[in-house]
């Protein structure tokens, strides 16, 4: 079975066309004289129909097992598909008890009741759908930033620095240390969990004119809300000779344009069952009707939208994204870029809100002026911490900066999904890691 | 500057061509008349030739420092490049004091220098060329795989498993728990960093035919040498409905090639700087004039190679990379499978080594067979922490297979680097955590 983002390297095939499949049985549906199952090997949303005869029947031939199946590809007579697997030989590879599996066939399941199977989750729809969309987003980000000419850099999990200042950190020890080391530190210092891979790609901003990174990122919250994990992805963009934030904005908004875009095209299927089945928007024509507003005109199916309902519907829909920019000086950590609009007023920092998930980008100018830098350090008393980052300012500083977009963040944004452990493979969080 | 992968989509340029050109000064030539630059902005090892009126000269443009330059680029009456930019303004936008920058102009500083400044040797040609190599490294591995339909995992890095049972695992708390609480879990159990993805990617073969995931490993191995790293890089992949270590072995072999000639292909001149200064392979004439061997036919340059030579050459480099596959049972972990050519006598594993730097890849068929593993775990003591393991052969389980790859010593092995240290951004290694 072609998945779907094979299609940019489709193949033309002749029918009838020999086929050795090789997946999972989604459904069995055995009648008189055929058998009838839908079979499944995870490239695509779509099952192939696989028509046999009856006696080809057995009885571990349930929902949930892995097949072998020998048979020509041939046109369907039935207009829901195109083509089926007229079958030869089929082979039960691996048996799957339906009383004893925890997903039912026909049935939709919660996501809070899948959510409780992390290793067997992968294969409901929903969640085969959400992992090729993670697969091809993240191709997508990575194809956005190459054309653009950035270098992957691959920062660190194990870091000595704590970039935000927050707290919320994660220690990395070796077990026996803990108890007997006369040093504690297998690192000689604490090492932490990075919260942020900023400060590494500001080293990169000093030799090349764009890096980024995409990888796991920490915080030690202790919540259990639908908005947070442990561990969770970031990507992150440091560009160098950057002096506006309409450059950052830019930069956000066309990652998030490209990355959309290619999802779309891509996983066309995937996407479309979260926006059908899980996450529906409302239709215009319902919006409209069930507001207690007295249009002039009629607000019935067929008539045409007027002024009026598309005012309306754009208020209603107000919830968009918005860049909020220029934050208070001293909300900001040590590394924002000074306006000097009046003394320690404000700082070039932006953040993008979109609807459904609040913040989804945050970034900033750095400051790049020594002498500024260097003074803000001494008076959070981390000028001896940061030595090193001082330097970067010291030997040939250019005016930077960079903005990071929480990867799991943008996947509930697009799919409309709400609780942010039903985007990521594998959740973890305050007293929850499992596998 | 077009940097060496834009070629894919490179630009026609008509000349005198207007340009502004930011970056680092990487050498300084002022003449009588006229002043020489050589410019980089990162994007290729090549600097861009700048040539200047000597009134444009001032104190502060030195090695290393960051400028703004506006002039024409035109056809270059020098051989040694084709174009070269007249330049009209030169802003030094910051400085860099020669005397306190630890990199110095026209000197090549050892790897082993270089490597005490972490934050800045990414300015020195070599790491930014190791840095370009590795991006596109990355680019063509997760081409290579998403070329030939497997779906990207981000397999988890906090994990309560201990995949090899190798120890050697760092553990991840909370700060304050270490000292406080009654609980001293975040997660209500003890959690440590990955050493393998690889089950949680077995997971995943359940329900996709092939998966694959390439992300940050860790080892808490108390070593300095130059084999090792605390953080490092794995490849890993797992196959659905593989039933021998062939198809393995060729997986292997078509990542490796594929990745290699994507790398030699947008990084040429990278990989040159590698070859020919820091690492430089033996010359085919030399080996044969330094043999003791008596040869029947000259071994002058200019003399066409006899098959005695060729045959004395590939002696010569018998160190090839070879595949080594059925390892003794009892030396395999649990999830290896028995190839049953005798009770417990070679499990079906494979590692490839390759010249100067060992295991390269290591992998092996898992067990799927129900009965089997769970006798195996049994005899383990491990049938109660690995029940969700054993559920994934209980519920449609399939023939499958996989392998990891450590990119850091893909590197080194293309690159021909002793010390892996040299090919990651930031090492993390026992008593050092720098940044």
């Amino acid at each position: 079975i072609l998945g779907s983002h094979s299609k940019e390297k489709s193949v033309i095939i002749t029918l009838p066309y020999l086929l050795f499949l090789q997946g999972w049985v989604r459904s069995v549906r055995p009648q008189k004289d055929n058998l009838f199952l839908h079979v499944n090997d995870g490239s695509s949303l779509k099952p192939l129909q696989v028509v046999a005869s009856s006696h080809l029947n057995t009885r571990d031939l349930t929902f949930g097992c892995a097949v072998d199946i020998t048979g020509t590809l041939e046109k369907s007579i039935n207009k829901r598909q195109n083509v089926e697997l007229h079958a030869q030989h089929i082979k039960v590879v691996g048996e799957c008890n339906p009383v004893d599996f925890p997903f039912k066939i026909k049935e939709r399941h919660s996501l809070e009741y899948v959510r409780q199977f992390p290793h067997l989750r992968c294969r409901t729809n929903a969640f085969s759908s959400l992992l090729r969309i993670r697969s091809e987003a993240t191709t997508a980000i990575q194809s956005f930033f190459r054309d653009n000419g950035y270098v992957q850099i691959h920062t660190p999990v194990i870091t000595s620095n704590d970039c935000e200042g927050a707290g919320e950190l994660f220690q990395v020890e070796v077990r026996s240390d803990l108890l007997y080391d006369p040093n504690p530190h297998f690192f000689s210092v604490p090492a932490y969990l990075t919260v942020s891979a900023q400060l590494h790609l500001e080293v990169m901003a000093g030799a090349f004119s764009a890096v980024y990174t995409f990888g796991p990122t920490f915080r030690a919250e202790n919540s259990q809300s639908r908005r947070h994990l442990a561990e969770f992805y970031m990507v992150e963009a440091e560009i160098a000779f950057t002096e506006s934030l309409d450059d950052l904005m830019k930069v956000m908004e066309d990652l998030f344009k490209a990355a959309t875009e290619h999802v779309l095209s891509c996983c066309a299927e995937d996407v479309e069952l979260f926006h059908k089945y899980i996450a529906p928007g409302n239709r215009a024509i319902d919006i409209l009707k069930s507001s207690s507003q007295n249009f002039t005109f009629s607000t019935e199916w067929g008539c045409d939208l007027q002024t009026e309902h598309e005012k309306f519907l754009v208020k209603h829909c107000g919830n968009v994204p918005v860049f909020v920019i220029n934050y208070p000086y001293e909300l900001k950590p040590f590394y924002a870029r000074d306006n000097q609009d009046q003394p320690n007023h404000t700082a070039a920092a932006v953040d993008l809100l979109v609807p459904g998930v609040g913040e989804l980008c945050g970034g900033s100018l750095r400051e790049e002026r020594l002498e500024l830098l260097s003074q803000r350090l001494a008076r959070a008393g981390l000028e001896d911490t940061h030595a090193w980052y001082l330097q970067l300012r010291e030997f040939g500083s250019v005016p930077h900066g960079g903005f990071g977009m929480g990867f799991e963040r943008y996947l509930q944004c697009i799919l409309g999904l709400h609780n942010i452990k039903d985007v990521i493979p594998f959740a973890r969080f305050s007293h929850s890691c499992l596998l």
